[in-house]
């Protein structure tokens, strides 16, 4: 058994001996080894680094007293940093695996999507984390950008998580019980005893016992010599110190006194002094003449030769794989699309002969298959155009000056000019011979551009010189027939070798089960896809996919039960494009897991972990689950790793929940949001859940309310947000909200507070519902207005891309709610504020009319821009702009105006409306003097209009108001409204605007006009 | 050839082959690996705790800007911690070179005492610093306390200076050159490549860029949280933040930022953090049940059986060994005369008939050889002793009560009395048969009793229960003829097993020259000796010192040069009890360092090295040196090790000579002056250099200087301790003064100036010369005045063993520069003090008359107890105290009293002087109306007055007041003083105070007549 030491001291052995710098972990606090120098400043510029190193990681937020099974305020990275990327990084790794005593025939290794972004420090890459049997050990990144400076040449990084590997090795499930060394003896010192007390210590300093003041000031000293070396041109120093910051900020959070507000300003700070920083450690290497950088000889590369092809050769079947590292799942369906449309558009719009196109792929490869592609393009010719005929010749018949200046140009006698038809006119033209081109030449061009332009909505950058693309591109077979066709793709050249599934170091051709794994060189096309299934590859999307579902099928059916793969569709389809053979194996878990709500258990296994949960005949979720391997493997290992990862994540859950249910009431959790900081300027969350019980009973107030309802209201609003203070939703605060309702059911409270509490959460994203209850949406309303208020009335909006309150997505849900739940229809945005603020001021905390006034029009603004996105056009919108104050209402209207666009009818009574008003001064009132009515075209208006009811729906104001179109126009016809006679004038525009007011109102009506007609 | 990473792999495979627990470098800057909690902390406390880890240390005050070949700011220690140090740790230690490819055949490895103590955390060890041809590459510690605690098991402490290592061991002269890594191609990384840019970085912010006011609220921030986490019973962040203070406190140290008063509190602060966290580490260990203590199964040790001896065999010799790890060469002489007496006290005590006595040793020994001693001591009787005879049996013959009870006692009857003279009287007595003890008895306990009696002035503890010595002693030897005497002595048992040199793993026996190496099982004891011999072994101190000057003296004449043995005798005396056997090895090094003056360069070789300086016969310093290797090697190899050890020193000292000397004038250094702090109350060390050349001149004027001696005291005021501001004062601060002169003398100062400035420091200790200068001697005292009235200003005053600003020293100069410099013996320690306060008041430094009384008391009684050191009795020094605020009178008055003291004349001359001051009253004016004599006896005692001269000095007032003495006894027989006409009584009173008015002032008269009498 392989303890941590010889753990580390293997892997340290393994990079090593592949030239690997052997680095010292620092000597100040690092939340990961990414953040020692030897990381984040080496890979800067463009100096070479291959280094390796342990760094025991500290991550104050992870304490638990080392009472977690798995989590801890330091763990044990092994980081590894490869500059430039060697090529072939990830068989490296595996290798290292390997050292470790793994076996890969075995055990289930996937490269499953995961890419990193530390904005606080202006870095990003794209990557994987590397599953063991469902168990992420290694996070694996391409590194694009740090300190906000470009990376070149791109590094790879390994972040390897020890503890895991060893809990995984050893079999253990509490990480004090890894076997951390072992005495000549043969007796062991486990991790618990080595560094146990340690863990208990510091938990307590981070979450107990550490001085808020003295933390703060220590964060102020660290940010300020950070900041003088900067401007003393120190990056080293000035590193450091930003860690020192860090952690300082680390140590703050922890203890629970960071708000939003410092949050976004600490890492604002630390941001720009980061980029500072690399920009300044990449100036000082360069003083120092990049000492690392020695110069490699540039061999130019040499444009791979064109085989001779015959003629008259044989149509032949066409081969082409792009191999890539593991893509995403959501990347794989759209490169091959991607691949398949510039595939056929190449060949379209060439000569080339050829039968069906067939396109597919799975993580590692997209490939096409083009059926009986011709030799070569039959030969044709291209006609060009000259001067046109008639001007061609003079009178004499002898070319003009135009036509021999053509001639001229095409270097041809008068011979060669022959007369053609271009464009519906004959012109002189020459007919240029076109000969076809051999279908390597063809097939070279269209490969190159169809790698050169792969795209994903992420890209990134690896050795290659100029390729960019979701994940790096290692090979490119292409056959035709027996023949290479030719081809250097910036760094990459075409060739016949595909790469199978990855062999050991042990079998790099064949495992015992008589898979071919490792390499293979495809001697002609037609084989390609034979030699792929020979692999255990399923080339097909469709067959993989079908795959899943039989083999998930079968194993649940064997414990059984059922796979519901309509509600995991998704999964299906993420599962489908994630390995390359799906391979089912069977997991279970301790049924009293059973126990945590569904949510819970479901979304671990299926997010987290790409487990396909399985049910009884009734729906009731089995203790069992699906894993798909990515190809054979043994069973009973990949079984075991699987397992004890859902039972590590289960077991963390389980021990939060119960730990939460041991209180009496939940009303016992209400105290604890006092001590969690909101906004420092705010108070606490406590307060916050005050002031949005009191605002939504204020609304509730405005809509009125039976007496149940506000009972509901009343109590929720008692226990508005006491989640917050659980220890669950500390660990999973995508559970807000949920766990409310689950724990306020199961200690007593009735279901509609429960429910109350659940729906003030809602709507979490655009896809979420919206609360379904009155005192739900009241709480919801009450949420977000305070949060608006509070937040426009610190001057906190949002700007850019940052809204670190998530204000946009709070102005989303009060449009929604208002706007989808109709007993809070009447309710303004500006009523909702109002209550807001008032409530605020209550506090102390100044919030002026014009934040008001600046967060309604924000609001208002976030509902015009959600109308465009739902497909109103911008006419509507505008139309309907009016009463954007309240949604209900706008919303109304513009359903309306989108039924009547069309409306004949409707547009001229627009059309009608739009004149009135245009005349009709503002604020005129709708009455007038009947008597002073004397024209006949005023008296059938005035009697045309006194029979319509006013509406305030337009449907209803188009069909009645049908009958004043006609007046109307006869009115304007014959009338002049502005009358010399004053009175006379007053009661023409007095019955205009009693038209006006039989209308709808909150409508711009020369946007309507603008809509209907 | 081993780059820096495979060496560091070596040792932690070593190590962690040897069961130690690979431990990581801390992730807080420490400046030890000893101050990892890995060591710092394990070490406390019962449990065991092997481990080993690479400790990159930063030491800011070593920053050097990268430039110093062998300072770091960051060097790489590796450490080891063996707890309990098993037994063996030296030779697990040899292990370990053996293992990084070093051949102990062929280099030089020598244990040098080096303890080790960090009062500023309550912790000392003993132990050695290992030197590979001279080079100390490891720290080698018994720790015996850490935080104020003992230890106990006794933990070894190995710290490997790796850099050093390395570039021995790589052969390079600057840490950069020294071979990192190494690529799979071949190529190497430099140390510079990795780490130079750091090195320089932050050497510029530790030097330069520092904020010194963030610092030191960093400083106050962490003390602050060591001392809540102490109070919160947590050790480990309490540790954690001792670090952290320890290292703000060095940045500030290294920005010159740390006064002297700064510095003793800081170390106040941390000594009482570090204790109280460790007594809370121990507390909190045994809370959790010592978690690592594995109970070992206890064995009673078995005590040796004696073998049966022959009561008729013959005499046989007596061989007895104490092996010991290497001894400090002033412990080895001191321990044979310890031994030699006990063995010698232990033999006459007991009957055994023995020849000649042979007590001598060597670092690794100590060893007895006795001659002819008898195998049993012959029989004999005790005597008991009764009553008195005359008491022991009544009228009738019978026995008395007494003489019953003594029987009853003995349990004899009658029969067995006998009467016997015990001391002058006869009593009833008994006599008891005393049978002879066999020699193994009698031996094993005086070896017993030899081996528990040994003590040095420090002793320590190792991993026997019971022993405690200078260093570990780890076997006993001990035979008569051919037979061990047993016995067990705490954890050792007695053998026939000598050790020899170390051998190497494979060589154990025997090496390629045919010395016998490793150890060696002793037949019979006079075989002991000339196995020693055998192992080339020189068992003998004179041997060895004969050895030393022979081969000394041969390497230097074929150097043409000569070793002068006189002036070196104290090193001679060191390096005979540093080696087992002296192998001398010449080494040279490059004329260039000749440049340097002598004094810097036999001092390095001298006091650093233990080599012996080569001087041509003229006594010019030849740039050779000879080392004494401890046993045969290769030449070339120690050689070239000890070459480039000294080259690395030499260099040094050379870069900062030749730095500093680029000044165009010395003068130039003395702004930089003001860049040191002194105390930060009372300015810098150029504010301080002012204060003492005013000071001086102010004196100066009070004794009267010539023109000359005027000029050399303003020059060498004006320029007063400009060296403290050099390079190489900096780096050496042993040279201040000396420095002053060298650089003065070579940057055109008159050589008085230059004199003057080297004197000023003088005397440094007790030893040392005062001033020969009147200017020199000036600005010493005045140097010493300013230091003492400030901080008794200060109020400063030393306490107990605590005297961080040297007061003590500085007194007891002022004291012997009055005293010895007859120009400035008129001087007045008072008056130097208030001039010192004079001139310190106006810089605005408060000096109270109070606290001039209390520095002149504090210097009157240094000076007291140098008197009494000196050998001058109580009475002396209390009869010359009323002048001791006048050293030199006072040491006149001293020194003829001890003359005159047994001078008879004297006696009575002083007894009259008693008898007349008795009853003069103080203040009585030396006159009187001689018209008011009329008794004879006044008129002899006047007349004899008035021809008798004063006199200051007590010798010729005992001649010329001889005259005194019979009309003094007459007066006082025949006049009654008090007589009772006033007029007549002042006469009288007149008469005998001018008798006082003669003799000399400044003396206590009583406290003369007790020395006179």
């Amino acid at each position: 058994m392989l303890t941590m030491q010889d753990a580390l001291r293997t892997l340290s052995d393994y990079w090593t001996s592949r030239g690997c710098l052997t680095w010292q972990p620092f000597n100040t606090e690092v939340g990961a080894g990414t953040m020692n120098p030897a990381t984040v400043l080496r890979v800067l510029g463009p100096e070479p680094w291959d280094v390796a190193y342990v760094e025991p990681s500290v991550r104050p937020d992870d304490s638990r007293y080392g009472e977690n099974p798995n989590r801890l305020q330091q763990h044990t990275q092994f980081q590894v940093i490869l500059k430039p990327e060697p090529g072939n990084p990830q068989e490296l790794y595996l290798g290292s695996l390997e050292a470790l005593g793994i076996d890969l025939d075995a055990h289930d290794v996937r490269f499953v999507e995961d890419n990193w972004a530390q904005p606080a420090i202006g870095a990003w890459g794209l990557g994987w984390e590397v599953w063991l049997d469902g168990m992420e050990i290694t996070q694996f990144t391409y590194f694009q950008q740090v300190g906000g400076q470009d990376l070149g040449p791109i590094p790879v990084e390994l972040t390897y998580g020890m503890e895991r590997i060893l809990m995984a090795q050893q079999g253990v499930t509490h990480f004090k019980d890894i076997a951390y060394s072992r005495k000549p003896d043969g007796s062991i010192v486990t991790y618990g005893e080595a560094l146990g007390q340690q863990e208990y210590e510091m938990s307590r300093y981070y979450l107990d016992d550490a001085d808020v003041d003295v933390n703060q000031r220590l964060y102020e000293a660290y940010v300020s010599e950070a900041t003088r070396m900067v401007e003393a041109r120190l990056p080293v120093p000035a590193h450091q110190y930003i860690l020192k910051s860090s952690h300082a900020f680390n140590v703050l959070d922890a203890r629970g006194a960071i708000s939003t507000t410092e949050r976004a300003k600490a890492f604002g700070t630390m941001r720009r002094l980061m980029r500072d920083t690399a920009a300044l450690w990449i100036e000082r290497r360069e003083e120092l003449g990049f000492p690392l950088l020695k110069q490699a000889e540039a061999t130019e590369p040499v444009a791979p030769a064109l085989p001779e092809v015959a003629s008259d050769a044989a149509p032949e079947t066409f081969a082409f794989e792009i191999g890539v590292e593991e893509l995403p799942p959501h990347v794989l369906p759209q490169t091959i699309g991607a691949v398949r449309d510039a595939v056929t558009a190449g060949l379209a719009a060439s000569r080339l002969e050829h039968g069906e196109i067939t396109v597919d792929g799975t993580p590692r490869r997209v490939f096409v298959v083009v059926d009986a592609v011709a030799a070569r393009e039959p030969d044709a010719e291209n006609l060009r155009k000259g001067p046109k005929w008639s001007a061609a010749f003079d009178a004499d018949g002898n070319p003009t000056k135009p036509l021999q200046g053509f001639m001229r140009g095409q270097g041809v006698d008068l011979d060669a000019v022959v007369k053609a038809e271009v464009g519906g006119n004959e012109h002189a033209c020459v007919r240029v011979p076109a000969p076809g081109r051999g279908v390597l030449e063809v097939l070279a061009s269209i490969i190159t551009d169809t790698v050169t332009g792969l795209r994903a909505e992420k890209n990134m950058r690896w050795s290659d010189p100029e390729l960019s693309f979701s994940r790096a591109v290692r090979w490119v077979l292409a056959l035709w027939g027996e023949t290479v066709v030719p081809a250097r793709i910036s760094g990459l050249e075409t060739g016949r070798r595909t790469y199978l599934q990855r062999g050991t170091a042990a079998s790099p051709q064949a495992r015992p089960d008589g898979t071919v794994v490792g390499h293979h060189d495809v001697a002609t096309a037609s084989d390609y896809l034979g030699k792929l299934a020979a692999g255990r590859i399923a080339a097909f999307t469709e067959q993989r996919r079908a795959a899943v579902v039989e083999q998930a099928t079968a194993l649940a059916t064997a414990a059984d039960g059922t796979v519901d793969f309509e509600a995991n569709a998704a999964l299906v389809d993420e599962i489908t494009n994630l390995v390359e053979e799906p391979y089912g194996v069977l997991g279970n878990f301790d049924e009293r897991y059973l126990e945590l709500p569904d949510r819970i258990t479901t979304s671990v296994m299926a997010k987290h972990q790409r487990y396909l949960p399985v049910r009884a005949a009734d729906g009731a979720l089995l203790p069992h689950f699906v894993t798909m391997a990515n190809g054979h493997c043994d069973d009973a290992v990949v079984r075991a790793g699987n397992e004890s990862v859902l039972r590590a994540r289960y077991e963390d859950a389980l021990f939060f929940w119960n730990q939460d249910l041991e209180a009496e009431t939940v009303e016992s959790f209400v105290p604890g949001l006092e001590q969690l900081t909101f906004e420092n300027r705010l108070g606490s969350v406590g307060q916050r859940a005050n002031r949005i019980a009191d605002v939504a009973n204020r609304l509730g107030e405005a809509v009125g309310l039976d007496e149940q309802d506000g009972a509901t209201l009343s109590r929720a609003g008692r226990l508005a947000k006491f989640d917050l203070a659980t220890a669950l939703v500390t660990e999973m605060t995508s559970l807000a909200g949920f766990v409310a309702r689950e724990y306020a059911v199961r200690k007593g409270e009735p279901q509609a507070v429960a429910d109350a509490l659940y729906e003030m959460e809602q709507p979490h994203t655009t896809a979420d519902a919206v609360p379904a209850s009155t005192p739900g949406g009241l709480l919801a309303l009450a949420d977000r207005f305070d949060l608006l208020a509070a937040m426009f009335g610190l001057g906190a909006k949002p700007s850019g891309s940052s809204d670190p309150y998530g204000l946009r997505r709070a102005a989303l849900g009060v449009v929604r709610i208002l706007r989808e739940l109709p007993a809070l229809s009447s309710l303004t945005i500006r009523a909702g504020l109002e209550a807001a603020a008032v409530r605020l001021r209550e506090q102390g905390i100044e919030v002026g009319d014009d934040a008001l006034d600046a967060a309604e029009a924000f609001i208002i603004g976030r509902f015009a821009q959600f109308q465009r996105d739902e497909g109103l056009s911008s006419d509507v919108v505008t139309a309907v702009a009016p009463s954007a104050g309240s949604p209900g209402a706008a919303d109304a209207h513009a359903r309306a105006l989108v039924e009547l666009a069309d409306d004949e009818g409707f547009g001229k009574l627009v059309e009608g409306v739009v004149r009135i008003s245009r005349i009709v001064p503002d604020g005129t009132e709708a009455s007038y003097d009947e008597a002073r009515l004397t024209d006949p075209a005023e008296l059938e208006l005035h009697s045309a209009v006194s029979a319509v009811e006013s509406s305030a729906d337009l449907r209803r104001f188009a069909e009645v108001g049908a009958a004043l179109v006609a007046p109307i126009t006869r009115f304007f016809d014959e009338t002049l409204v502005m009358a010399e006679d004053p009175e006379v004038r007053a009661a023409r525009l007095g019955l205009l605007a009693t038209v006006l007011a039989k209308a709808p109102q909150g409508l711009d009506w020369a946007a309507v006009d603008s809509v209907a007609n």
